[in-house]
């Protein structure tokens, strides 16, 4: 006897979302809605590379519903979903209320202040698109402003640019900076010499990278320095405004200051009354489901999946790629009448590039740093992008990065569309 | 005995100040100031395929100060230029005076609404690249809203999309739009039927694209019925709110209003108390230059240059290109002691592009519609676009849209970079 068909409900179209709608899709017996509030997956790893003006967005961008179009029993909604109620089995989706057999929660994260949400403002994030093209849009604002700026304070208040936080975002910012300063720019400008732009990168802790060991980190600090980034460890930041940022007693004027320090997982789950951990994350079992919700699983940067280790398991893609897949095929085990299995990571190591051709590499025990690690960076990241136009795309991208020296979207935007046929004018960064 | 370096200011970097630029660089005795309030050059003829999800805002953009960077002899500010004072022979940009010998002005035109300013909210034109993502996001915004409602009525009007204006670039983007409907689409919603989408497009003269001759209009409004684009001649929009057009009589409820219809040149030339024509263009002498002040060069959209015809020469990217050119040349001629040269056309005819693989040709007595004609409209776009990398990037999206049908840019950016940190939700279109 065929049982009635199961309704799964995905909220999130990242790593961890859309991994399992794969499994899912065209299975017998599953319906599977996946709603996200955005119309496309983002490959967040090479964020910061839009930030940096070296890809587009359309590059490590794709529609949903585009990846998905094959699988026939699954549907996208393009909605914000604003409440669970985990007793009535529903999600509230825009206006509507979906019910459903299976959820999988899977809304990532977002940045935080530590209680100094004003500084946001002062200081973007970057974990979205808008946030990456805002970065962009300041970091080259800065160099346009200071190749017209006469003061030299304020030319060299332009030309300094702070990062704070010390992982591997903030050390890609760093080191993209870096070298868009020293070799990128050099040539462009008249008044000004970018070489001397000034790259400053704070953390609280006493290293960068606290999750590398402690040689690669050191590794990538010394490379860090080639370009002329300077490390401040140890250093918390007490204050900011729009002129620069207060590090304890020290104070540095700077144009550009660019968050990359906290984050705290979405707030969909603080609102299902279940346990949580400080950083918002939900705390789930071996099989990543829900404790006395066995429908109801958590996926990627918003689940706290305890490992046996010091602390859970971090918020990396191939951490909600696996997780996707697994929940998926046990809804699959289950819907055909055997046993859930408990999750198990595979390790897949990490990486993380400091400017041109250096990176480090840790996986288990095989660590190693420099040209070699860039390259199985590179291959690493064009491997996992999805869609054979945006691989393309980007590999010839960096192929004509890595020659010419150049960046590819070099493009100032203007927030606002209307700006420039009504007031025919340039807003002040 | 060598004569003092002359200062020649350049406002505008679009086609006519680019190429002028690009003449007097690294010439003796010149010093060259280009000013612009766009860090880049924009590729305008293809800005429609980036409101169209065809490509993004970098393939189509370089900046300036880079391609001009091996020009020793030019300085590039990005600035904004709100004055000129013709008797002190001064330019003012932002805060700066800046004093000249020679002075270009080439600063293009922008959208007017013919007295009802307040439609742009409505009907975004398509001039600058915040307004091609403005109506990029309007558009997939609008299937995306209708795969959610479900009143029919709201479903129809989501699914109307109305150009005003059919010239070029209103054939342009009404084709694009019937393409996407018609093909692009079709697999990826399960709601609604992208194919039913009504496209419509609104012309007051009694038939389209005025410029081309009569035989060629009609194979494109053929082309376009083909790709599901209704034509109305003879209408003109009387009335406009966010949700629909007044035709005449007739109300069209429509989500997605789209501006081609007038252009006007930069409002500087009104300022500067010479003779200009209805649509805010200088009159220029035989030179480009403006009577009674030899020193003044006007070209591209800002110029009305009268060559004998019944019009102006139109404003397209070769007349600007040749203009800027030619404006460089007697600057250099002068600056040797020789006499200026007048300015003749080079006529190197006109192209439209209706969707995939069709397009009108009219060049002189040749005129050819159909797959060789897009194939011509492939070659010219990608010879004239700046710079390897990007020719090879638009190429290589050109050739992957043609094959897979696809577009490569299909995301829905948000306007406030803010606001998904903050609030956590989706803005409504």
């Amino acid at each position: 006897m065929a049982a009635a068909t199961k309704h799964v409900v995905i909220v999130g179209g990242g790593f961890a979302g859309l991994n399992a709608a794969k499994v899912l899709g065209n299975q017998p017996g599953l319906r599977v809605t996946l709603i996200d509030r955005r119309n496309y997956h983002l490959f967040q790893p090479l964020l910061y590379q839009v930030a940096m003006a070296a890809l587009s967005p359309a590059d490590i961008a794709a529609p949903i519903r585009h990846i998905l179009a094959r699988c026939r029993n699954i549907t996208v909604l393009q909605e914000e979903v604003t409440g669970v109620d985990l007793a009535a089995r529903t999600v509230m989706a825009g206006t509507a209320t979906v019910s459903y057999d299976y959820l999988l929660l899977a809304c990532g994260a977002h940045h935080v202040y530590f209680g100094h949400e004003e500084w946001e403002e002062f200081a973007p994030g970057l974990k979205t698109i808008e946030q990456a093209t805002e970065i962009r849009r300041r970091v080259l604002n800065a160099f346009e402003a200071a190749e017209c700026a006469t003061d030299p304070a304020e030319q060299r208040r332009l030309l300094t640019f702070v990062i704070v936080g010390g992982g591997p975002t903030g050390v890609e910012l760093a080191g993209a900076i870096g070298e868009m300063s020293r070799y990128t720019l050099t040539r462009d400008f008249r008044n000004i010499n970018p070489r001397l732009a000034r790259i400053i990168l704070i953390e609280a802790e006493p290293r960068i990278l606290a999750s590398f060991s402690e040689k690669l980190a050191s590794e990538a600090a010394r490379n860090l320095e080639r370009l002329g980034v300077q490390i401040w460890p140890a250093s918390r930041v007490t204050g900011m405004d729009a002129n620069g940022v207060q590090v304890g007693q020290e104070r540095l004027e700077a144009a550009t200051i660019l968050w990359a320090a906290g984050v705290h997982a979405s707030k969909l789950g603080e609102k299902l009354e279940v346990a949580t951990d400080r950083q918002g994350r939900i705390l789930v079992a071996a099989d990543l489901s829900i404790p006395n919700h066995p429908e109801v699983f958590v996926a990627g940067d918003q689940a706290h999946f305890d490992h046996g280790r010091a602390t859970p398991l971090p918020g990396l893609a191939p951490v909600a790629l696996q997780e996707g897949r697994a929940i998926a095929k046990n809804i699959l085990r289950e819907n055909a009448g055997r046993t859930r299995r408990p999750f198990h990571y595979r390790d897949k190591g990490q990486l993380a590039t400091i400017g041109r051709s250096r990176a480090i590499v840790e996986l288990g025990r095989l660590r190693f740093a420099g040209f070699f690690a860039w390259l199985a960076w590179v291959v690493v990241h064009i491997y996992y992008l999805i869609g054979f136009k945006n691989r393309l795309s980007v590999l010839m991208q960096w192929a004509w990065s890595f020659f010419s020296w150049q960046r590819g979207a070099r493009l100032i935007v203007s927030k606002e569309w209307r700006f420039y046929c009504k007031r025919e004018g340039m807003p002040k960064p």
